[in-house]
């Protein structure tokens, strides 16, 4: 008889991993509409076919080299480099599953982290250099920082850092890249005024970015459970569990906030919210208690809403809130591991330790995301170029960069039968009534 | 060797039942497009919001409370209210998996009877007093009939009703709430007017409403077959083939029935068709055969076209058709059982006991779904009130209640350039337009 | 102790199948996105309705009879015929799942089939023949087109044709059955001009469109892995990378393409890249080594830029490209087993045999999938007719069939206040409005 117990058991983990993979991956479906939808239309196709990019080139680069950085032998603690192509021996790993499993999983959580980045940048950074970026991201960035916490030889991994599915690894690394990304490319036009005032730019269509908010809440299931790489790992349970009352408690805390601060609840803070709490979640879902996840959550809910008109303060400009989301909430998230994590944590008497590795821990992840896009976006500012023209930025980037329009109908409009019959290029009329609002 | 038979199966299960609650978790991304796409744009930010309130607030009540009255130790059959926050002993539900694993998979189901509500009371309930309802239903509505069916306790369970998944705890129960709370909320302004017409007030984004309808069916095959708790119950199979063609012959039968009377085959019927096929083989998806579900689900098709005007007729105004799906289809299908069911069913020679249970179970449920509805409503009303001003129902609940609109740029239009500067505020000329046209 | 190892098995196996019968049948939900978003506003409503009675009347078509017909016992190698209602014995397909999950997961393929034409029609074919089309082709033209490959009595299986998830069951057949569609059923008015230019139809909602093709991504990790029908075969970890290797490799080639033809990269050449990819490898990728998977998606990504304009050079109008992913790509990647195949094909020593049985296979069913629906269409236009009329045409098809638009407001535009409160009945401004853009 050739089923054998225990390749039932790896083909129930290898099942398990690819499921979650699928739901990982399908993340990028709500990144893209969560983008789209808390910017402006003329933009919103621009941001999508970045988020395309990262789930093409990206996955092409982290096939190719960045796998092999991440969990190739190690050297130093620092980096990896074997096996390109999955050719190379990764039996270091200690896998159950096939390596093309956690291949892939692996390679959806690398592209997360590039797409973090596509949010903060929208609506000015050009299309071909961005292509550039997401390639780096996944083919050094992410993975380097990767190899320090998940690969057993990297110097953070030797330290006891723990980071189950990625607050730091995945969300620290590319919020604070977001940030540096933000700082190079500079805000949008008219974003912050000379009078010091901040303009409102509300996104075009907030149910297509709650949609998104709902497809990454339900890729987050696979996000986190996952990480077990296991489904005989009844922890998955747990993990599902904490994940879900994190982000509840996120989104019920910025909910609630805005509403008494405000006197409306605030949909784009609530979202975020959710996000807050399913990022800062992330790192710890694995080792603490509900009650500290719902602690956790309404914490970060409450980050969520104080951080993001605090990046504006600095003329930071994020227009969907990447940098509150992933980078402020993904580090506490990692912090929080050494506060409540039932092994090690502060509050279980783990004295400070752990809490020591993950502070360390996060702050050289963040540093490394921040330093090193800081340089790349600076060296393609240098050569290439990164911002879009001013008049490219006013007429939008789906014509400038893709020479067609996300909703290519006005008929909704009494210039729609006009509009729609021009020739798929600058239009003039658009142009001119956009001047005109910006002048 | 430490992996035995047993610790796969209960992987297995486990694994199995985790994704059978993401699917249904994901469900309230199918409601909230449904809900915002069958109504005015002006609202519908606002009921993805309040969908978003079942997905927090509601998660964390069922966590609290609402658990330990559905599957708490029984109390005369009536209600449970042992194990506050899981804390307690559940050994009494006989579980296989981890009782984590089965809290999420419930708790998918209590925020999806809660928002069934959400639907019917859509473009007129004010935002604060929503978050209560939900609340409430998530922790005493939902987990006291829950109770009743499914904690083997019940009064309902003892006398041998059946209801797999919930056609009765979930959709009657939330159906008939949702009855109760329109009349007690009132219709729409310019709903149904003095000279007994009714204002047909369509969806604003048809597309949307259809990828919600999509969006429920997918999370179907989660909520039917991951009813089992087992992967290992090879009934699965049999029970996602009786639900998807229960839901075809629902659509089917809606799309021609429309077809033949209107000349025309009406979008919005096959949408809910298709749904009131799906909640009305809920209850009997394990007990019957195929040719039973097409039949259950043709049935369920009628009755939609059917009931939609005839609740209009009653003047109990329904944005949405939630009363028609969920109430109607939903008792129908528990009342199918006692029909259908290979064992005990009238038809299969089973006589009228199962029947008169079915009968008896469903009225319960609908009852107290109506009768606790109309009491929290009726409170909330004299207390906070429940409803929007006539001049914020005008404006929208976007504007009124969250301070922003789904749709933050009117770049299609002719206004465009100059609204989308305007300030986040009640828009002076966006109101001046809609009282023009409601006066 | 009645839990048995095969018993696990069996049910790790049934679990898999119907959670990728699951993604599968999710597609439909991209497809109906992808459709509606690629084409104008007022026709977008109408393809939603066609994909969802492929969901509804092509689940009870390949029920009742269509799966008789491809897995019945075999007749010759042609046509199955036992079984109506999977009543019969079928044992001779040798599962090890129960029968009811096989069926779904094949399901859900045969109106992925069905569907594929919908979309090359849009725009122009009424809806009842469209009804009549897709029960055809769920209950004939892909059962014999399946039974031929799939059933071990079949004449290709018999030969040895490999086609491991469909690219020419599924893919090829639809893409040329669409291109007969098409050519029956004629362009869309103003597509082709006198002088001999094309008028470019730029999709009317592009975010709607990408967001499609993310869930048709998502949805081909059933797809393709699921075929195995077992997760006890590793090789699905393979066939997932394969699989996403090659739609990355597709989406980029298309975007760097046309981003060197153009100047700009093209978001639904980038989109159809993707998919071309996804289709082109759905043959092989339980045969190939990545290497080919990703030089296989990059030639499908080129032969989408292609092929999109010659067939608009052969009057052939296909609004979403169809015939282009699903005809060209489906037809080189059943033919790519020949040469990429690890055992067998051209590249490792296997000569030109199964070069050769590939492509008489793909020749077969593309002239099988060409032919019968030619045929089927012709009848349908002699009879009830295909075409709306040019007026129903200019108005929109979902007014003229369903009498109500996709979007219900235009309370962006300044008509918007008026518009709204029209009756749901053939809109004279619009009418109006659309007359005099065609004009």
């Amino acid at each position: 008889m050739e089923t054998s117990v225990s390749s039932i058991a790896i083909g129930l983990d290898t099942v398990w991993v690819l499921l979650c993979a699928a739901l990982v991956f399908f993340m990028e479906a709500g990144f893209a509409a969560l983008e789209a939808g808390f910017i402006h239309s003329r933009n919103s196709l621009n941001i999508i076919m970045k988020v395309f990019m990262d789930c093409t080139v990206g996955i092409i680069g982290y096939f190719v080299l960045g796998f092999a950085i991440m969990y190739g032998v190690d050297k130093a603690g620092l980096i990896g480099f074997s096996g390109i192509g999955l050719s190379g021996d990764f039996s270091g790993i200690g896998l159950k599953i096939p390596l093309y499993a956690f291949w892939l999983f692996q390679a959806a959580f690398a592209i997360a982290m590039a797409t973090i980045v596509s949010g903060a940048v929208a609506e000015r950074m050009k299309f071909a250099p961005y292509i550039v970026f997401s390639f780096v991201a996944t083919v050094i960035i992410y993975p380097i920082a990767g190899h320090w916490v998940w690969n057993s030889g990297g110097w953070l991994n030797q330290m006891g850092m723990l980071d189950f599915a990625g607050s730091a690894v995945v969300h620290s690394l590319g919020g604070w890249a977001a940030l540096a990304a933000v700082l190079v490319l500079g805000p949008r036009n008219n974003r912050f005024l000379k009078d010091g005032s901040v303009t409102v730019m509300p996104g075009h269509n907030l149910p297509l970015a709650a949609l998104g908010a709902f497809i990454l809440w339900f890729g987050w299931f696979g996000f986190n459970p996952g990480s077990t790489l296991s489904g005989m790992d009844l922890n998955i349970a747990k993990i599902a569990v904490n994940t879900n009352l994190s982000a509840a408690a996120g989104g019920t805390m910025a909910t609630l906030f805005t509403l008494a601060k405000f006197g409306k609840a605030d949909p784009s803070m609530a979202i975020n919210g959710v996000l807050g709490g399913l990022v800062a979640i992330t790192a710890s879902c694995a080792y603490v208690e509900p009650i500290s996840s719902l602690l956790i959550g309404a914490v970060a809910g409450v980050f969520i809403v104080l951080a993001v008109p605090f990046f504006d303060s600095l003329r930071a400009d994020d227009p969907v809130g990447a940098i509150a989301v992933h980078g402020v909430c993904g580090t506490f998230g990692t912090v929080a591991v050494g506060i409540f994590a039932e092994q090690g944590g502060l509050l279980y008497g783990g004295g400070f330790h752990l809490l020591g590795v993950q502070i360390l821990g996060v702050a050289a992840i963040s540093l490394w995301g921040f330093g090193s896009t800081y340089v790349v976006f600076s060296a393609l500012k240098k050569t290439v170029g990164i911002r879009v023209t001013k008049e490219d930025e006013v007429l939008g980037l789906d014509l400038s960069e893709h020479g067609i329009a996300s909703y290519n109908e006005l008929e909704h409009s009494a210039l729609g039968g006009y509009m729609q019959h021009l020739p798929l290029q600058r239009n003039p009329i658009l142009v001119e009534k956009e001047d005109v609002t910006i002048a």
